[in-house]
């Protein structure tokens, strides 16, 4: 039977590579993105693998809106079979100086979010006894770097709220992971980048070899496709008993 | 010189076996709770150890009333030396029930205070090259439970927080730590009780041996007094190269 | 080019069903096992999926046995470009009576093997820029239980290894990874039942109820495919950036 | 009552200064190292604390002088109510070249040793209903870092070890936790600056700076004084449910 999967932040970065990857395999895709043409992209991408799907411009900031993108799912599709919550956003700054209403948007957005929709997901995987929660963490959810607090807080929630929903979900088939990245070159990265340039007085090239790259092993970004990779290995029928866990994907970072 | 301590949920729990810690080294403590009696418990103390201390009835889910409480403190002691993030609040629920309202105030509370009383206090500890931040985490900052979804994400996020900061302060001398209690017997267990009692459908003895206690290996509540005691420790200027760290103190939860 | 995987303790459980997972995609494989019929399991797998392969009845616990094993597969094959360091032995007693020379077989066998597999192919590897090594670990390389002493220091120093190696291999593209089990039904657990009846007085079902399966939040064995799936991942090119992790496969026991 | 301490490795480095912190606490302490002038440093500390103590040459490389070792404790003490093993070699080479030999003596030192005492030692704190142990192993137990397979690998191993006998030990009062040092200026790291000048070809400086203390976020040694004031902490009465832990002393090296 076609599975379906909805992909928070999908028409760009990680979330689009990923889309790319379950399109392929067939999978319907729920989009969402807050791209100006997210429709448009998501629409390509349909086509061009011949899948069912919808487009969300939900912002994820606005449980309204992620109510509203869970309704129109359902009504579409009546439930999903795999769920990533992959959107997120970064910001960069002493914690002394760190903006509160920063820190609220991004713990709102990594974090709450993927409780809202989850929550609103769950009724229909644990009656069709089959879920794949995949959400999309970082290295940071591990481990920590400086200037970036609130990032660093919610990847590391995520995380918990990833084993809580596994326990949750065992008696249901319902499985829950997350994947943590390194540093993959994405907008969000490209935007770190800039940051990082104005806080350590840095040129691009410095700021890539000995700040971000610095703590992996392997002095290469992540290549997107790894990660999709990944999340196509975690939503298999046969992956059903690997649940509540944290893969890295991010060229031995956390090793050392 | 006299050292101060601010240390939120200070007037009842382990928040106050802490308050009794330091007053009885000596230290200047600003207390802070939401105990009707408060101002009470928090003078009888500071009579006892002949300490001077300030009482804030501030609660920590209002941005307004944390600002209220750190300029007061300010006023009155112009810097602090050691600040304990301990206040906390708990909702259990399967997460397709879990109220959004419950999610969102179990963040502001046990991870988002921490960061606003932080980024507050943070100046003066920068200038004054000396700062000790203790959160009081979680067994579940490290592992899950079910039911327990936002709790769980702000204890975890609460653990990056510190890892983040400890990071920042380490040029200032400014430390941060976590500490995972398991499972203390305090108005808030004594609350989860009741609530596990529901959920599972269990005798309140059942709950204690077959919930509770059946992930520690030691069979015994952890006493507060163990938790003020690493609090103490982490307080000291000899624990200076002690920073980013999560201290279980958990009757040997996480080993197994 | 047809790529050429050493597997250790590939006559049976674990290693045999990762065997043929990788015989089904095309490896020429380095069998090795003590089963007395292990030639003749090799054979049957090597002819079934049309591979080209050896067979060695090395005993891992003698260091000459396995340099025997490496020099007969280099002799043949040239390089190896997939070791998986699966072979191990357990043993089950409180500490105070834990046999010394048990506790020497286990670290050698479990522990040291790989080490000098590793070291033994690592200069093919190397020169080759290619490598994958897959290190089968257990959820004990990460927690622990009660009379394992020697097999969770084992496995938790096998994942040290894991680690180390991975920094090392970076500039290479050799990569190096643990895969961490729950309960799989083998021969190996098979005993420990029998153990485990008699430590704890149990009847076999109490003790697969109660004491194995009593950690993870999926109550079921993990089924050696799935173990087989994730190492078949990790030695893909793709994987190229993972490195140095420890992938738990354990139905949810590291999450609590 | 006082208290007795055996301390492996007590006679130079993190081990002397534990003794030195336990003799003015009034310890009875076991002495143990390799320094020619072992017993006379030994005896000097006793004489300045007032303690009676007793020193073992013995070489934990030999089961049989461990043996001895122990023998001799009981028969002077008849319990022992601390185990603190601190004893440690260290060897830095490629995996590809590193000798077997130094693989096993490494293996046996840092980890089968302190099985072989503590299993010695273990039935007296069983009767005793005490049992403080204490594993010095290293932030290299939680993390790895290149060239240092065969160190890594026992230091990982002895947190697992840690972690099983604070299961075992949880019903008598018998706590297992270890610490991990970052960067100490001891002997053996003494030795490592110049080993690592060798192998990275730098100065002795670079090393420091570049090497060493590259992953700490606070860029100084780890005094062995704080070392001792954990180990202190954790072997009060007061510690009884703090057990299974791995406490890191190291300026921030794992939370980054």
């Amino acid at each position: 039977m076609t599975k379906t999967a909805l992909i928070t932040g999908s028409t760009s970065g990680i979330g689009l590579a990923i889309a790319k990857n379950f399109a392929a395999k067939g999978y319907q895709i729920i989009f969402n993105g807050l791209e100006p043409d997210g429709d448009k992209i998501a629409g390509n991408i349909a086509q061009q693998f011949g899948i069912k799907h919808h487009f969300s411009p939900c912002n994820l900031l606005y449980p309204d809106q992620i109510e509203k993108m869970v309704k129109e799912t359902l009504d579409k599709f009546s439930h999903v079979d795999v769920l990533i919550n992959n959107a997120g956003i970064q910001f960069v700054s002493p914690v002394q100086d760190f903006p509160l209403e920063k820190w609220n948007a991004i713990i709102n957005i990594n974090l709450t979010a993927a409780f809202i929709v989850t929550k609103a997901l769950w009724p229909a995987m644990q009656q069709n006894k089959f879920g794949r929660i995949i959400n999309i963490s970082s290295a940071h959810g591990l481990v920590a770097s400086e200037f970036k607090s609130a990032y660093v807080a919610s990847k590391h929630g995520l995380i918990g709220f990833t084993k809580t929903i596994a326990l949750e979900g065992a008696p249901y088939n319902i499985t829950a992971n997350a994947i943590c990245p390194g540093y993959v070159h994405t907008p969000i990265v490209e935007n770190q980048i800039n940051d990082q340039m104005k806080v350590h007085n840095m040129t691009r090239e410095e700021v890539i070899e000995k700040i971000m790259l610095s703590k992996q092993a392997i002095k290469e970004f992540i290549p997107v496709e790894t990660i999709a990779l990944t999340a196509a290995f975690l939503a298999t029928e046969e992956a059903a008993c690997i649940t509540g866990t944290s893969i890295p994907v991010e060229g031995g970072w956390l090793a050392q």
